[in-house]
């Protein structure tokens, strides 16, 4: 099937927030979806822009049954490692069901993948779930290490209230 | 003991690199910096710097026994998250082993989620190893949740090799 990937704008917006509730839905935690639509378009195409991202369409012959044509979606943004310098940072990368086996996830994989080269970036890094046994083995098969495994690196989070609490007793 | 948690300038970065390398010694990860000191400076400190910082001082007479009065650091940037919104990552929170169990690493957290809370931010997160229980407890006290274990989040990591070869058939 025929694709293109190109930098999203904000006409995106919509397609993407139904890929990313898509996304949360498929991992059964869209109850742990607490930003709106609104925010999210604000936070991507606003003055100042949190992030950055892809969209892959397909040509309006191929459009999903509900009648889409954009059906993959990356998002991504700068970080750093103390260790090893510049980062980029993949939150997002999702193709729909009935679009995956093209080559779109690779397709998006590796456009992040050529901006992170191209500003610098040493690494690149994602989260997945430790039982999504698929995204595990398609991030695997393109060379990226588990360091959780690997190292034993644990995720720490903060959340609203307790870092109110701390930010309330900031010397 | 006194002491004064401030946001880091230029002048700092020799201190922040040196106790950013005793961190890698603590964690028994030297091998894996990378990073060259004036990799970090520019990085930090030049015209678009990829992260912030706060650094902790101590009076001269409460100077450490080689002589340094910079005695902790905090470095930090923004990140976003699709389902919750703006956040902060906290890549190093650090004190000097003697000036520890006076309330400084917490200063610093706090500073540090009290920008957070500034900026709109609704997480902040951060990672440690799993075999350090003492830093995870210090977390875990503060209300940090570890979702690598309440959800069973894993890192995945591409490094240059990887990345270069993404890049390289990049569509």
């Amino acid at each position: 099937m025929n694709f293109t990937i190109r930098p999203a704008t904000k006409a995106d917006s919509n397609d993407m927030w139904r890929m990313i509730k898509e996304l949360a839905i498929h991992e059964k935690k869209l109850d742990k979806v607490t930003l709106s639509y609104e925010e999210f378009e604000m936070d991507g195409f606003g003055q100042k822009p949190s992030f950055e991202s892809f969209v892959a369409k397909v040509p309006e012959e191929n459009k999903s049954k509900e009648g889409f044509t954009t059906v993959g979606v990356a998002l991504y943004f700068y970080t750093y490692n103390s260790w090893k310098g510049r980062a980029v940072y993949l939150d997002v990368l999702y193709v729909m069901t009935e679009f995956r086996g093209f080559g779109i996830g690779k397709g998006l994989l590796s456009r992040v993948a050529k901006v992170a080269r191209e500003k610098s970036c040493q690494i690149m890094e994602l989260n997945v779930l430790g039982h999504n046994s698929q995204s595990r083995g398609f991030y695997a098969a393109h060379g990226a290490q588990d360091i959780t495994v690997r190292e034993g690196w644990h995720t720490q989070r903060f959340e609203e209230e307790s870092l109110n609490k701390l930010a309330h007793n900031a010397p």
